[in-house]
């Protein structure tokens, strides 16, 4: 695992393998953070991780569209089929998300594609920073929300998953 | 309201003036973040807002926790008694948390009470994002998490508070 000071000798394409896969399906974003590295290096790995929220944040609407939509759906058809990625079935286990009884996968299915439906994109939480039943009651809540605050609320979600793996990808 | 270039050659005390209110009664952040700010200067609005993110992830546990304690009740005694500050009232007011029945002001103080019971510190949301229904949904699930969980989940929440926040304080 590299330290910081590894982290601020890396070229761009290092700087890439090492980040790539913070975000779901989403290289670019690791690619363009590296202009952000700050002259006198990254002085924390809550600097590495803002530089990449900051690149996120100052994208286009289509781009921040594209990488919500890049997400899996929690217990959904990625995790049935093993398709997901290491980082997500990591997380998705730790919520007690895989091996949930048939019911329950199927009103989560069923909220998920509700969710879908009225967003145009699935619905994402930090499952590391959520119980089964915390999970379940925020889905059902941000229901309520119009499709502008959930753009906000998934931007979010997925800067702290992005959070929690930065931090666990470098020397502490 | 001041433009990206003219943040760009503020000395520190008008960066702090500037974003001293960003986060609730805690001014040191706005103060701290000044040292981030890039060689180049900031690029976006969502850089300025990435150091700000930074220094509060990379503080002690001790401030992490005291910023969430500087944040008023939903709905409670500060609210009651006019105390908030002008932020927080905009915001409280954009989600119909401002003129609840008093049964609802009832039932929110009573889950804010077993919140503050159960983690130590008040529920935070950020209300601009989310309708009163979800908010209250929000708080029933959040209550579902470890304290280590909500830790994390009430940082990133006054993140994006701070997030709203800068980008209405910085010329588009």
């Amino acid at each position: 695992m590299p330290t910081l000071d590894e982290i601020n000798r890396f070229r761009p394409a290092e700087f890439s393998r090492a980040f790539g896969a913070v975000y779901e399906h989403s290289a670019w974003i690791a690619e363009r953070a590296f202009a952000l590295r700050p002259a006198t290096g990254f002085a924390s790995r809550a600097a590495v991780h803002a530089a990449l929220v900051a690149t996120v944040q100052a994208a286009g609407a289509d781009e921040q569209l594209a990488l919500l939509d890049a997400h899996p759906e929690l217990a959904g058809k990625e995790a049935e089929a093993g398709a997901l990625t290491a980082a997500s079935q990591r997380e998705q286990s730790a919520a007690g998300l895989i091996g949930l009884t048939s019911e329950e996968t199927q009103r989560l299915r069923a909220l998920n594609a509700r969710y879908r439906d009225r967003f145009g994109f699935p619905f994402i939480i930090a499952a590391r920073n959520n119980t089964r039943a915390a999970i379940f009651g925020a889905l059902e809540a941000r229901l309520h929300n119009t499709r502008a605050m959930e753009i906000n609320n998934a931007l979010m979600q997925v800067g702290e998953i992005a959070r929690l793996r930065v931090f666990d990808l470098i020397e502490a």
